[in-house]
Parts: structure tokens; C-alpha cells; sequence
């Protein structure tokens, strides 16, 4: 069941037919300078971006959006979905084809792709539908848009970027009530909870995940919330987000129920100075690799490399996780108006862990900004 | 964020590791019957069904399972996942193998795969993927698991059916709850909230769908719930349904805002008579098709044949969507232990639509076994 949308009191310049156009065109023309045929686009997070459209579910009936450049794009969508599709602001600037049950959607497509070309693809795009394709026209070939076009959508346009402002806000605003609320007592998946009220109370539309890792389950980054009850002095990492106005938010704060022991601050301490010095390699121009590097570097020469165990951040956008990943070998440059997570941690197993994470963009004056402002310093809470 | 999970009184036996490792090894083997070298099963319903394992998210990280006949299943997951992956039930009966940010996943993966095979692959597995493991083997070959291994999951055994009957059964008491709420002057929306509360008061874990479509949006089968204030006259199709205990329910009916003009009623007897059909069209041996043709001739003969734009049913289990599908076409044998839709629609464009829906199986003694069991008459509602 989707969260019932909130109503937010800041205003955002709803995206029009011209907008999706001009993505799709933009996105069109960067498939042909990079040699591609065209781009094939499934229900997700891309679709959305192009179309402002979003199936009610994503099911086994071919939906696929086909860009090329210099021709008219078309949205395939079974016929019971057709109506649904007409609807989104972005079909004003396309065609709809549709097929109907028992018909083979690849031969409704397949005469709209060049027989030989070679097409970038939907990360998430169904692998039956990709064979299927495949089947159809095997003169084609393939690659995922990651590795394609992986900045289709990673330079924020200023709308975009002012709904991420709006969700990091709205985000800090969360954690700062949060702080107020009991954790010694209570169990885990009460303070998650507690989190996705208060995301949608400042505006949230949905809540993707509410992370609440108390004690030694602060030392798994993926755990989610449990029963664990939340003990005086214990960690508690608190990394949460969603979308607000269909732009995502993420953000992390380790606080302590209590007061933390030496060994606590000292860990905490040092995630802080590694996120801080992350955030000061933000720079057009330099790879995203570097910034997982300035992170790390600080965990390592302290001697917890080993219990970093994750890349320093992801991209943000109508996802809360999307491309370009601050990760090792990624040798892409950071741009002005991409957007992404710092987020370093150290997970110390069946211990606790801490991790600080906001999100951040490059600007043209070449220093970064932040979209959380909370403070990083250890929150002490009841 | 998932819904919270309501304590169901009804006792279920919880799945073992010994129940995971049978069904992983009914998979190996259908597949070397099948002539295929192996599975590649991806975090969705295939994995949950095969290993009881569910990751938080569904990313870019990959996750998936190797089945072969003869050899240890083998479960690839990124590092920072591998804790969670470890407290699956199923994972007791399974090797992981994890793979940490910054190295390739394919090539983690390649080793356990026969370099020149064919295999199976989960529907929904990211297109990005499957390319990865292509580029990474170019000598194997791939096909859906719907294609190649249809039944994977479509029989299921009693501890399933005991699951669906009461997931059938809570919506079957949520639909006698609804019809007591008032319908007139409240928005679609709003008895759609109302429905996905009942879903979950009756022990669903997770809402998929409400579907209220009064007036001219019943008229579009996909239609949701949206702004549109019900009003006295009205036809509402409604069709919800979720997850309880791990399994699905979905059923519609058609109910009136006061009293129906004479062509409403004779629509809604025709899809009832239509319904009824496809039930009794229910055999062990019969062709999917079958049912299909069996709803669709009532129809058609009664000249509305047109309007009648979906296939008759689709299979349920872990999933409230799922092959086999009923449809012209489909040809696989209807088998006991095969649980499936049986709902046939009209759909009268800007004006109303009627579709009426049972979740049934089939028996080893040769007659259809309904999970729905509300009236079909037409409920007249406030």
C-alpha cells in the first residue's frame, strides 16, 4: 500500500509536458554521442525522470518507453494501462502504443528499433523483458544505462535541486524532533516508526527506510529496525528517507542513549572527521573516487579501515539510491548539480557502529553544499 | 515503508530449512529436466519462495542464487547484506558466497556457473545483470523462468494452500466489513483507506491494492482509487487484496450506491454468469486457455465481448501476481494444488465497469475449490 501523499506548505513549480521533452531529447541526443541506436526505459525510477509517468504496479506486461534520436519517442504499454499512461503530464510528449493481452509486445516494439543498433537499457528493466527483446531482433545488442549514459540523470536542473533542499530539510526537521522522544526503554522498530510519522509530518509523500541499529545492531549497515528494546548506553545509528515533491532525502546521525564510553566518542569523533573531509573534496572535476578516498583515508590511518566496509555514497534523485556511486574506480568527474550521499561508517561486529551521512551537491563556485545541516557532533538522548 | 505486520490469530507452520532445501532441489532438478544447466534466482518472489530470504531493498547490488542438479545452492550477496541473508530460514540449506563494493559481482558469480549452459532466470531479474553475466560467459545462454520453468512455483502444497484459504478468507471478512461504511459523498480514496485498514485488522501483513473505481473509473480495469467523490447511482468495482502469512489474496466485487438502473444489473449478471463459468471450467488436465475461453464466451455471446479487454485470471502464491496466467493461448494444464484468479470484466468507456473475482484451485477429486466465498449478487451499499 503507497503512503498516503502529504500535503506540504512549500510550493514546488509542478514539471511540465516541455520539461519531460526536453529530458527525453537530452537523453536521446546523449545515446547518440555515445554511440548508442537509442535507450529503452522500464517502470522505475528512469520513466519516471522522462515521462512523469509511474504504472500502479510494476508487473509482467511490457511498459517500455523508446528513445532515439530525431524520432518522436513512444511509450509500449499494455492496453489496460493505457488509460493510466495517457494521464502523465509527460504523454503529451510522446506516443502511446499499447498491445493487448495474448498479443508478443516484443514484435509491438520491436519495428521501433534499429535491427543492428546497440541500445542502452534500464538498469531494472525485467531480464524476460531484455531476452524477450533479444529473442526478437538478435541483431541487437545491450548495455545497462549505468554503464551507458551514468549521468542521464545525475546533474540536478535548480527544480530539482530545490525539492532535494526541500527533502533534506525536511529530513533535518525529523531529526530534530526525533531527538526528543525516549529510546531506552523502547524497541527499535517504535523509534522507525516514530521516524516515518514525522517524515510524512514535514511533508514526506513516502518513506523509503527508517534505519534504527541500536548497540550491535548499529555494526550491521543494513540492518533496518528489530525488536531489539534500546538500552541505556547504547549507539543508535538513524539513517532514514523518502521522497518529498518525488525527490528523495537520506540522511544519518549516530546519537547515544546516555553518556557514550571514551571508545565511542573516539570512533564517533573520527566518522565525523572522514565525512568532514569527504564533504571538502567535493570539487568539479574531481573523480568520485577521490571522495570515497578523502573519506577513507581518515578510517584508515586510524586503523578502522577494515570496519569501513561500504563505498562513501550514492547518487540522489527521484530515487533515494541512483548513480554516481563515490566508490573506488569511479573515475567519473563530479559536475555542478550532481547530488549525493557522504556517508563513512565504522562497524565494529557484535559491537556497535556509527555512521554520519548527509546529502550534498557540487556547486559552480566549486565548494560543496550541504542539503542536511544538522549538527554531526554525538547526540545524547534519553 | 512496509506496512506494519498485525499479529494474525490463525496458527500457521512456520516454513523450515528442510522446506527451502526440498523446493531448491525440486527447482535443480525441473531445471535439468527441462535441459536447462541451472537457475539464477533473483531477490523477489523466486528467492522468497525458494530460501525465505527477502533483502531490505532491491538495488544495484547483486543478489542471486545459483541452483544446479547435484550441487550445493550457492547464494552471491553483497557483504553489507550477508547478515542479513545469514537469519534467512533458508539459509541453512545453502552456501553464501558475498561480494564487497568495488569488485565485480559477475565475475564472483561466473565460477559457479557451467561456462557454455543455458539457464533459467528470474522474470524480474535487473536487465543489468543479466548483461553483466552475459558479458562475463558470453558462451551461456538464457530464458525466463516463466518461459522455461512455468510451474515453479504453481502447485503449491497444503501448508500453501492453508496459507491462501486464510488470506482469502480475511478478505473475504473485509469485504463484509466494507459494505457496512458509507460510500455516498466519500471520495474513492477514502474507502480505499478503509479497505486497506480492514486487510490488515483481518491479519494481512502488506496491502498490494484497493482498487475503488466508481462510476466511469470502473471502467478502467487499472484504475486504483483516486479523488472522485462516489455518488448515489454509482457502480464501484472494488479488488483488493495483500500478503497474509506470506501468501495472497485478491478479490473483486461490484457493489451499487443505491439502486441500479436495469443495464447495470444485466452487466453485472452477465459477468457473474461469466464468472461462474470459468469456475465451473476448472479440471485437473484442463488447457489455462480453457477457463479463459470458458468466462470469455459468456460474454461474448452476449455481444460485450469487446469490452472485455484483460485476460480471465493469473496465478497467486507468494506473490498476488503470478504465472500461470489464463489466457488464449497458455496451454499448460491446469494441475491440483494450481491456485489462480478467475475474474472476468466488463468495461463500458466514461460510463461504468462490473468485474467479479474468486481466488480458486483445483482438486484432486476434479471440481474447483473457490478461497472467495462472498456473494456475487450485486450489494447494494449507503
Amino acid at each position: 500500500m503507497p503512503s498516503t501523499p502529504h500535503a506540504s506548505a512549500e510550493e514546488v513549480t509542478p514539471f511540465t509536458a516541455d520539461d519531460y521533452r526536453a529530458r527525453m531529447t537530452r537523453a536521446a541526443e546523449s545515446a547518440a554521442d555515445a554511440g548508442l541506436a537509442g535507450v529503452l526505459v522500464a517502470p522505475g525510477p528512469d520513466l519516471v525522470y522522462l515521462t512523469g509517468y509511474q504504472p500502479t504496479a510494476i508487473t509482467e506486461r511490457l511498459t517500455v518507453l523508446v528513445l532515439a534520436a530525431g524520432q518522436e519517442p513512444v511509450l509500449v504499454v499494455p492496453t489496460l494501462e493505457a488509460p493510466d499512461a495517457e494521464r502523465a503530464t509527460g504523454a503529451a510528449a510522446l506516443t502511446l502504443r499499447d498491445w493487448t493481452d495474448g498479443k508478443d509486445p516484443y514484435t509491438v516494439t520491436a519495428p521501433l528499433l534499429d535491427v543492428g543498433g546497440r541500445f542502452g537499457v534500464s538498469d531494472n528493466a525485467w531480464a524476460m523483458h531484455l531476452l524477450g527483446l533479444q529473442q526478437a531482433l538478435p541483431g541487437t545488442s545491450y548495455v545497462s544505462l549505468t554503464e551507458a549514459l551514468p549521468m542521464l540523470r545525475g546533474v540536478k536542473d535548480a527544480h530539482e535541486l530545490a525539492r532535494i533542499a526541500a527533502a533534506g530539510a525536511a529530513a533535518d526537521q525529523a531529526y530534530g524532533e526525533i531527538l526528543k522522544v525516549r529510546f531506552a526503554g523502547r524497541k527499535e522498530t517504535d523509534v522507525a516508526a516514530d521516524l516515518a510519522a514525522l517524515l510524512m509530518r514535514f511533508g514526506h509523500s513516502q518513506v523509503d527506510f527508517t534505519v534504527v541499529g541500536s548497540g550491535p545492531n548499529g555494526a550491521n549497515p543494513h540492518h533496518e529496525a528489530g525488536d531489539r528494546t534500546i538500552e541505556r548506553g547504547d549507539m543508535v545509528v538513524l539513517d532514514f528517507g523518502g521522497l518529498k515533491h518525488g525527490y528523495g532525502s537520506d540522511t544519518t546521525r549516530t546519537v547515544h542513549v546516555g553518556e557514550p564510553t571514551d571508545e565511542e566518542q573516539r570512533v564517533h569523533d573520527l566518522v565525523r572527521e572522514a565525512q568532514q573531509a569527504g564533504f571538502e573534496a567535493v570539487r568539479p572535476g574531481v573523480a568520485c573516487q577521490e571522495i570515497d578516498r578523502a573519506a577513507r583515508k581518515v578510517i584508515t590511518d586510524a586503523g578502522y579501515g577494515e570496519y569501513f566496509i561500504h563505498r562513501t555514497g550514492h547518487g540522489i534523485g527521484v530515487t533515494t539510491h541512483e548513480p554516481p556511486y563515490m566508490i573506488e574506480g569511479e573515475e567519473l568527474p563530479v559536475v555542478p548539480g550532481m547530488c549525493f550521499s557522504i556517508e563513512p561508517g565504522v562497524y565494529l561486529p557484535g559491537r556497535f557502529g556509527v555512521r554520519i551521512e548527509d546529502i550534498v551537491t557540487a556547486t559552480e563556485d566549486g565548494a560543496g553544499r550541504r542539503f542536511n545541516n544538522t549538527p554531526h557532533e554525538m547526540a545524547i538522548v534519553e
